[in-house]
């Protein structure tokens, strides 16, 4: 296409005026990445049984327009797993199902934001959420985090403050409570319990978005943050990208009736892939492969946690961090004199790929001092665990060219 | 979900508190449906062979989150197929693939519109694209459509009107230039080159939605109204759903790159699923499958028109239409004191569904005198011809027991 001749004269809307124009490069081929949260190949299940069935047995539903709200079964699947983690009173009719979480955090912005709202994010909080929630024109409101979860008692003296200075409170609250990405925490029961008490008595809504909560090598599981809402104030996402494929786009939002109702007419794209709802259907319900599958995604990522703190351990003892009980994510506190994002471009010459922790704050941080220099996410999910032994020896001679 | 507690407090989005909170009831399961635009299931191919291919050996890219932009075999085959329609310098980099062209819709709605904007539409026009719109608050500009397309030199005069009272211009042309959903007409070959002219003299954007394209009975493929673009005027949008199945939920928006980069962090998503797109590229590109299918679809809604407009002619001689080359519809004119409205309520007591003419009209017409109360749109595609026949006889007694 010509790019020379004028362009139609008519301007963007306002929210894409302010995206970029330009295409992002892609990742070279022999980079070891420990940037992203993409799936290790090698625990993909094998899905031909199942598809053979969905396309056969279930042709006409399977390729035909798929309901809006997603399949019977799938609803009703969503509805029971949600329950079985300890919400209760929840039924298919709370169900969406959703192209992926991703597709569902953009429809929650769409349910509740306006330009100058704002949204309340743990500082560091999910990166990709917050290019997400900027095309609504909102802005970020930071609460701190430590070793239970976000930090109750600073929300609500946060969210106190706003209400008494007279300004418009915060839409929603964005919270990973489980292996959370990408500090790795795990919300405590008193904070759960303390997270849905305090947005009730200031009448915002709190997203859960738990991604990672059947990726657990070890420890107790808790009940969802959801399972203390009695008020329709959680809107659960969930998905099947981290345990089962990423490819499939299958997520879900869990909600009130009414919100679901509307988000369904935002959606507006005729219904998530009966294909590929009906293809998860005949996985997940059919004999026990996938609580066989849910075991080996369990026992490959705890050996791939394992490898990288073993190697973190050995080959750079600088750095601190938190052995997480699950999820894909390692996040490191380097040596206060040591910039992450120096470390990010000289590891890339290096070719392996981490990701600053500075990429993780929507803002100032919660203390308006500034989003710290010195953190690292790294993801141990993709790579194979030699992969991982080398990317970390690689990183560790990126550190050790700085010094 | 308990209904009966408070719930949170915060407002919705404005777009949100538009949309309604009840759950459309769902069909009963005796109607004949001439409603949808549903796919007929025995058309439907078989992909067992091709998703076992892509689960197998094409299984890290297809269990894995696939590129934001599309697989890049996707992107080239939209581009190639998009060039051999007619247009020209279309390039992978032009292509966005995404969750079917509904999906499309909505992001470029997100792309362009803002609340108060406006859009040039037909009338009637695809009825869908209402409530899609709708949500980013704009208004419509109806511009009648005759046997040769959308009438161009009312375009024309309208945007002028517009212009001179220095008001602000609507952000983009909407149409279906191939069998049109609903009226079946098919552009022009001069008013293609008209609406890209007149988009051009006053900037404004065109969306060319043209799923039924390759639903050709009989009669000359003119090219799409992409061909005579140089400037990056005119937004293609295409599907697989109305030529190979509408449960793959896979589509492509085609345009200049800038406006490609843009959308693709609006639909942020994390791509649309590469297994659909892989299950597409093995099923269109190995061997003759493709073409033997496209054969079949074609005969078949050949066949399910003809047996309509042959049933119609029997049954309803009072009815006028005029018989569409392609694609899924046929536009029904009653007898001037019929209310449509009435008829479609009757029908559904005799177990067929229709669609009164007034959904497809954004507003009060193009002359401002009201949407017509005699037209009824019909799809012949997704019942069987026993189906068709038997739907038109009951239609037939509905339309006599109002006489």
């Amino acid at each position: 296409m010509k790019t020379d001749a004028p362009i139609p004269k008519v301007p963007l809307a306002r929210r894409a005026a302010r995206l970029s124009a330009d295409v992002p490069a892609a990742e070279p081929h022999d980079l070891i990445s420990f940037g992203s949260g993409h799936g290790c190949p090698a625990v993909f299940p094998d899905l031909t049984e199942a598809a053979k069935s969905a396309l056969n047995a279930f042709r006409p539903e399977t390729l035909q327009y798929g309901p809006t709200f997603g399949l019977p079964e799938m609803r009703e699947w969503v509805a029971r797993h949600v329950c079985e983690n300890g919400a209760r009173n929840i039924r298919p009719e709370n169900v969406l199902v959703v192209n992926g979480a991703k597709n569902g955090l953009g429809l929650i912005g769409r349910l509740l934001l306006d330009e100058g709202d704002s949204v309340v994010v743990t500082a560091p909080t999910y990166f990709t959420l917050l290019p997400i929630f900027r095309t609504f024109g909102v802005s970020f409101v930071e609460v701190s985090q430590d070793d239970q979860g976000i930090v109750v008692a600073e929300l609500e003296k946060t969210l106190a403050r706003i209400r008494d200075a007279g300004k418009p409170l915060p839409k929603l609250i964005y919270n990973v409570p489980d292996y959370h990405n990408p500090s790795g925490v795990t919300m405590s029961l008193e904070r759960r319990k303390g997270l849905v008490r305090t947005a009730d008595a200031f009448g915002l809504y709190v997203v859960e978005d738990s991604p990672y909560r059947k990726v657990r090598f070890e420890g107790e599981q808790l009940p969802i943050v959801k399972a203390f809402d009695d008020r329709g104030t959680v809107l659960v996402l969930g998905t099947v990208s981290k345990l089962v494929a990423p490819g499939m786009r299958v997520g879900w939002i869990v909600a009130a009736e009414d919100l679901i109702a509307r988000l369904a007419q935002l959606k507006a794209d005729l219904g998530t892939s009966p294909l590929a709802q009906r293809i998860i259907l005949e996985f997940v319900t059919r004999g026990d492969q996938f609580s066989r599958h849910t075991k080996n995604v369990q026992d490959t990522y705890r050996n791939h946690r394992d490898t990288m703190v073993a190697a973190l351990r050995r080959e750079l003892p600088e750095v601190r961090f938190t052995v997480p009980h699950g999820g894909y994510y390692l996040w490191l506190t380097l040596p206060p004199h040591v910039d992450a994002e120096r470390l990010a471009a000289r590891a890339f010459e290096e070719k392996v790929g981490i990701i600053p922790g500075s990429k993780f704050y929507a803002g100032k941080g919660p203390k308006g001092q500034g989003a710290p220099t010195n953190n690292v996410r790294l993801s141990y999910s993709h790579a194979e665990p030699e992969e991982i032994e080398e990317g970390i020896r690689r990183l560790a001679r990126a550190f050790r060219s700085m010094a």
